[in-house]
């Protein structure tokens, strides 16, 4: 590796052919030829690429352009809210992202894990403008829920359970413990039902999920974690029961009391061509319903309480089919020891292993050209070309509902409801899914859906602030989101705790704004579009009149009484002016007043803002005639200057004025340190519930926004709220080594985590020769443990994270980080820290040099960690001189 | 379009029918199925990916981790300094970046194209971590190198012509004009040959380039630009004269005076199968080398003096290969009118229309089955299975050169000699090439190879301040980068012009730093790794003694007497003090002394550095103690604080601090208003030659750098000066509209140009069924104009750019934006702007709500522009008043 780069003099040269040799030792992936595909016999450890470590998913999501009519939503078929999961993800609140999504579809994580994104959120995105697919799929939302181990509960709006009406405790029946029926059953839940059974045909659950796809697609986890989410709000699950199984019919189940019944079996049979009807697997034909249970048994773990081995296949398989099945079988074939795997278009007939082209004429009809074949041999074909019903019992056991005439369930596709009107379908059975996906759901008459629910969400976060009750600790700063009544109205119904008025004074000062007067902040970068660190500004206070504000704070305090409004006012230094305003804004019911001492704009120049703020005589003065101060607002913005165009031209052609975190934060703990307990609404870096407890923790009582709702729009208080919630109750939860909702970072290499083979040999990285060594230690002991089976594991075991302290209330962590805030002379100099480097993570960048640095350059969290040093630390004098300090 | 966004209070419901429906309104990609292929008949606008909007190739280069190792270049076949060319875009310097790739490979815009990424450097590429492939291919940098035009000028370092050794004017002969001999040809001249003919034996140019690659992978306008630069260097290009042509051989070369002959000419023959021997185009046959110049001479404008039509073809066509060539028949068979194309692996043994399979044995020996066959049928046939030299009096005419069994001459691979020493041969026919790569830079003897070099590079960036001479404004700030001598000589070695030593202060002073002390910047949000804006720090003055500093200046001074060296001195406020090391300094040799007013940190609480800068009468005493002030440094740190932990520890455990533009700019500015030409060494931002730039128009003499060598190393130097010299070369030009290196916007979709078809829609939105529409309608107009070929037009025209003033001096920008810089009242709020939506360019992300901000978050460059309003703002004042303002 090396180190101190040159600036180039002359031009590179190298030979061609010495190139092609030098180059082998670099590479990171895997050469195309076929000599090197990697040997993934008995191998199922690799996930697919949806599921992002924190730092990829924080990444990626910085790339949300945050669109108004958002298009990746509307090509969602479950619906997510991908802009609000993406928001909540960007703002670290991945209990709130978890739940955007949760709510919207109870299979969540098991969507995310198969979705086709290319040709769902990604292929209607906005932002493909940006040349990549540019959506973090679902599945990142994997990253966390499951980790906090919170239960989900019913929704807290219902009346308590023995105050339902009498239908919600009739019993309901749920056949197939698959996708449609754990949606189903998660919803009904949510409405309130109480009586709700599942009954599965197989020992284990999941459906489709578990017994189909492979396990390095979507884990058998994923599958249990979302039961477990539907088993919390009591929807009970038996296995080993169902339709036409010991005498289980419709009429059965309607005659043991059950009112309702959802068919949720799926397409339980593999859609066989005539052609196959005799051969069976000995003779090496599978269809993908009897290989792909056979490879889930075998290497899921907790699937059952079974152990079995991996079907042995040698030589070369043929799939026929090209969809997501045939590619689980292709992709499970080879870890069965194939050497060689086709997967063929399912458009030619069958006829030994010689198959006839299908063509589409100019018309639109096919042709099947006997002229025009395949020929091809096989040691094993395995048929996937798709699912059907046709097992005589169940169909019989289905009566009296109408079937159609592919022997399914006639449903109306809006209702989901058979001829039957107590009994419906849903699913794959239902005739409408192409992947795993979200049905059911319309079983109730009512279009509202409840959300999903947890203890997080009926934590308190309301606070008292000069015996002001604020019901969250988020609101409008005077700035530009409260240019009119319309917009603080908007607001409040949107959920904000308060508002300022955008700063008004009195008729003779009224002022008239240039443009333009708000531009991005040049700390943004090269970053342009939404989510930007801050904007530089130029304006001034309001243009409307204290008249329009009185009566439109009079108006707001009556249509939310609950809300905050505080009433931002501005003169010059004159008692009579002051006295005026404030006698008029106390008048119309503001709940406070904030007198607008630090406009560092045009006001200034006018003798007032900053011109007063910075004298502290001035500042008392103003203070007492109006009523003395209760509390503070820190920071306006900070004076600086924007950027210039190369021909030495401003942008904007005027201006100056920026906000920015650090400084904000500073004066908030400043303040805090200097009056212990005196009242502080903060602002200046406020764009999330974290950086809202940061600020909370250096001593603010409540939280003023701006740039963050001109960055997106006023929605963003649900992500605040509920974030702020999270964190607060992970604080009872006495997590270990968590970062807010950051869990500990996992040990990984390209963000998957390590299989553990450390034992196996001596550090190799993770590019060239080494490359493949590393592949290659893997493949053979993964061959070597081939017919052990996955370890048998108790399906039952669930960890629940509980409470071990009281959830903290907002007063409860105001100021809390005072005591580590000192001066300088506070900080010792004998406890050094030093670098140390994980081998196994390091990806070789070679950007660390050994000093502190290191950790804010390296890109890859957690592979640097600080430790403290082991012996003293000396510091290099240069020349030597005589022991000082 | 919806606005108004609001907090979902419920789930999203809707059945799968519907949402099938409504999801292609709103889908932006096609639709994978067969029936909705986009019919690209004659239509060849589409660019492949590779070349990027400024906009997105800034945000693409935010992606580079700056390895030192940098695998990603050690697989690229051409050597591209990849690293510096990333940094160079970074920084808004593409005329940098076009210099490094260009000095690496002069067909650097050519082989950006059409590189096969995946394999190369993306394959080995580091921050494949990042999920994503994570390179801007070197297509990017086709941003502007042919935007600015300027031309390639001589080696300056080289004597002049007539004093250059006699053997740099031999006559030089180049046989073949593509990419092997423009490779050659541009290294030869750059080295100081100056009689250099390259025969072509075609009427075009460009060889492969030109004639097989077509339009919509390699636009002939950037084969063309390259050949410029190189005949810029007086390389001549002489047309329809080949070996064999008219009795062209190396024999009758060497009698008419050549010393020396590249025999650059490719493979220009198909390698045919037999069996297709005897088949024609007339039946339906074609090869690769028949079928692409077809395509090319009726589909490129400008590469030659004729107009031909497209072939036409209708039906199916087969195209025999896997390779580029292969797809690039197939892609241009579709857009000769083909319905269908097969692209076939050339494993099989073509019999009529029927191919066997090859397969290979576990030994890997390749075995022929005739068992295993594909039976097709088509109606034409494209054989794309590589090319070969078969030309008998070709061959004749390389006499007496050794010729290998392939019949091509047999090369050296590391010097490219063939069997006669006096001739060379490169590209295809020297038989390494896999794609179009560069060649035939071995031809001379000595290793080094000199730089692409233009007028720019001449342009003189040194500065005279308080009379010292600075090479360049460029110089390392007191502070982590200048923490010892080593790193100040290595400075200078890489052409930094000055440096600060690190503070230092008497041995009673001496310090000891705390551990962590440097971390991110807050305003980096979630970037981490290199490229972050700003670093938080607490880190004090020098740990080393005063007089390891006095010694080392000395030394510097000796050895580097052209470079500036400035020694940083501290002490508390005490006039014997400020004497005794301003003596010692002085003494030792520095250019100049900085008094360290400002330090923010612990120094302060010892009442030093900000201590005694805040006092104005400390500093003036301070200053006359040692000599009065003869210019200032302005920014040092700013005071602020670092983030919290969500369990209300702060991170690091200690410490406030950070860096940030805007503040830095606006002292600067500010000093230079109060004090018109006093001088000032901004520090504070400065990350690049474009923010250089600003501080030098905001009144910096002289500009002091530290974070942008902490996210990198010291090479970024390289970039500055290049850029520097660029920005003030360009301000000669006076072009239109430029901003800096950044040129006029183009109007475009998806990164794009537009097509002109303005006049045959009203304005289609780019998704859903508009853009079938907008597809339809394109794809008629395409048929229509079929069979009037490409416009006939003169392929020597080239725009020069030459400069219309002199190139201003650093000294004449210095403080030119002062006028433009005021107090708030100098606005006028009677000129006020609105925002104009550029339709065709709006992507529809529906942010803008029409106020300024929207220039801010709308992530489309130039789509909104904001205009004079027409008529007079009138302020909305809420309830009537009397005029006021």
């Amino acid at each position: 590796m090396a180190l101190n780069p040159r600036v180039k003099t002359h031009a590179q040269i190298m030979s061609t052919a010495n190139k092609k040799k030098e180059k082998t030792h670099w590479k990171r992936n895997h050469e195309k030829s076929c000599d090197s595909c990697v040997d993934l016999e008995n191998n199922f450890d690799d996930i697919k690429h949806t599921t992002l470590s924190e730092r990829g998913a924080l990444r990626e999501a910085l790339r949300c352009l945050k669109c108004v009519d958002a298009p990746c939503q509307k090509s969602c078929p479950t619906n997510l809210d991908i802009k609000s999961f993406i928001t909540s993800i960007s703002n670290k609140n991945y209990y709130g992202s978890a739940r955007a999504i949760l709510s919207d579809n109870p299979l969540g994580l098991t969507c995310g894990m198969v979705c086709p994104t290319s040709e769902l959120c990604v292929g209607a995105a906005t932002c493909l403008l940006l040349r990549r697919d540019p959506l973090i799929s679902e599945g990142c939302s994997s990253l966390l829920p499951s980790k906090m181990g919170i239960p989900q509960i019913r929704n807290p709006e219902l009346p308590p359970a023995n105050e339902m009406p009498e239908i919600y405790h009739a019993p309901i029946a749920l056949i197939g413990c698959g996708p449609a029926s754990i949606s189903c059953g998660s919803f009904l839940a949510r409405l309130g039902y109480d009586n709700i059974t599942i009954f599965e045909k197989q020992k284990w659950i999941g459906g489709l999920s578990t017994a189909e796809i492979p396990q390095f697609r979507l884990p058998y986890e994923v599958v249990q974690f979302e039961i477990d989410l539907m088993k919390d709000l009591g929807v009970k699950v038996i296995c080993e029961k169902g339709l036409g199984v010991d005498g289980m019919t419709l009429t059965s189940l309607k005659e043991e009391g059950f009112k309702a019944v959802f068919i949720g079996i799926g397409l339980p049979q593999a859609n066989k061509a005539k052609i196959f009807q005799d051969l069976t697997m000995d003779q090496g034909f599978f269809t993908s319903k009897d290989f792909l249970p056979m490879v889930a048994t075998a290497s899921k773990k907790g699937m059952c309480q079974c152990r079995s081995s991996l079907p042995e296949l040698r030589g070369v398989v043929i799939v026929l089919g090209a969809g997501d099945t045939a590619f689980d079988c292709a992709t499970s074939a080879l870890r069965c020891g194939a050497r060689r795997v086709f997967v063929i278009m399912k458009n030619g007939r069958v006829a030994g292993l010689q198959l006839c082209r299908t063509e589409q004429t100019e018309e639109g009809d096919w042709l099947e050209d006997e002229e025009q074949i395949v020929r091809l041999k096989a040691d094993y074909i395995i048929s996937a070309f798709g699912s059907m019903l046709n097992e005589p019992q169940v169909k019989e056991a289905m009566a009296p509902v109408k079937m159609t005439r592919w022997g399914t369930p006639e449903v109306n596709t809006d209702t989901m409801q058979t001829s039957e009107p107590w009994v419906f379908a849903g699913g794959d059975i239902a005739g409408l899914a192409n992947t795993t996906s979200q049905h059911g759901h319309s079983v109730d008459p009512v279009p509202k859906l409840p959300l999903f629910y947890s203890a997080i969400d009926q934590v308190d976060i309301s606070v008292e602030v000069c015996g002001i009750h604020f019901p969250n600790p988020f609101g409008l700063a005077s700035a530009p989101p409260t240019t009119s009544t319309a917009m603080i109205r908007r607001a409040f119904q949107q959920g904000w705790g308060f508002a300022l008025t955008k700063t008004f004074g009195l008729n003779k000062d009224l002022v008239t704004n240039v443009s333009p007067r708000i531009v991005r902040g040049t700390t943004s970068g090269h970053m342009f579009g939404p989510g930007q660190g801050s904007f530089l500004n130029i304006e001034l206070i309001s243009e409307k009149t204290a008249a329009y504000w009185c009566q439109s704070v009079a108006e707001l305090k009556k249509d939310f009484p609950n809300n905050v409004v505080i009433s931002s006012i501005m003169c010059s230094y004159n008692k009579e002016d002051w006295t005026e305003i404030a006698i008029m804004a106390e008048a119309s019911g503001a709940d406070a007043l904030e007198l607008n001492l630090s406009c560092p704009h045009g006001m200034g120049e006018r003798g007032m803002g900053l011109a007063c703020g910075q004298d502290p005589v001035m500042v008392r003065n103003i203070c007492h005639w109006v009523r003395g101060a209760d509390g503070v607002t820190a920071t306006n913005t900070v004076s600086g200057m924007m950027g210039l165009k190369a021909d030495a031209s401003p942008w904007p052609a005027v201006g100056k004025g920026k906000r920015t975190t650090p400084i904000a934060l500073r004066a908030v703990s400043a303040i805090a340190r200097a009056l212990p307990g005196f009242p502080i609404l903060a602002t200046g870096g406020i764009d999330s519930a974290e950086s809202g407890l940061q600020f909370l923790h250096a001593g603010a009582s409540v939280l003023q926004v701006c740039s963050a709702v001109q960055n997106q729009d006023f929605t963003v208080i649900e992500d605040y709220c509920v974030g702020l919630k999270a964190l607060l109750y992970l604080k009872s939860l006495e997590l270990r080594d968590w970062d807010g909702q950051s869990p500990p970072t996992e040990r990984h290499q390209k963000g998957n985590q390590f299989p553990d083979w450390k034992n196996w040999w001596d550090s190799l990285p993770s590019f060239g020769p080494y490359l493949q060594q590393r592949t290659d230690v893997i493949a053979d002991y993964k061959k070597k443990i081939r017919n052990t089976g996955p370890e048998v594991i108790e399906t039952d075991i669930r960890q629940v994270n509980s409470s071990k302290k009281p959830v903290p209330a907002v007063k409860d962590v105001i100021a809390r980080a005072l005591r580590h805030i000192g001066t300088y002379q506070d900080l010792s100099n004998m406890e050094q820290v030093q670098a140390v480097i994980d081998e196994e993570m390091c990806i070789n960048c070679g950007n660390c040099t050994g000093c502190t640095l290191c950790l804010s350059v390296c890109p890859i969290i957690d592979c640097i960690k600080m430790v403290t040093m082991a012996k003293p630390y000396k510091p290099k004098r240069g020349v030597p001189v005589s022991p000082v300090c």
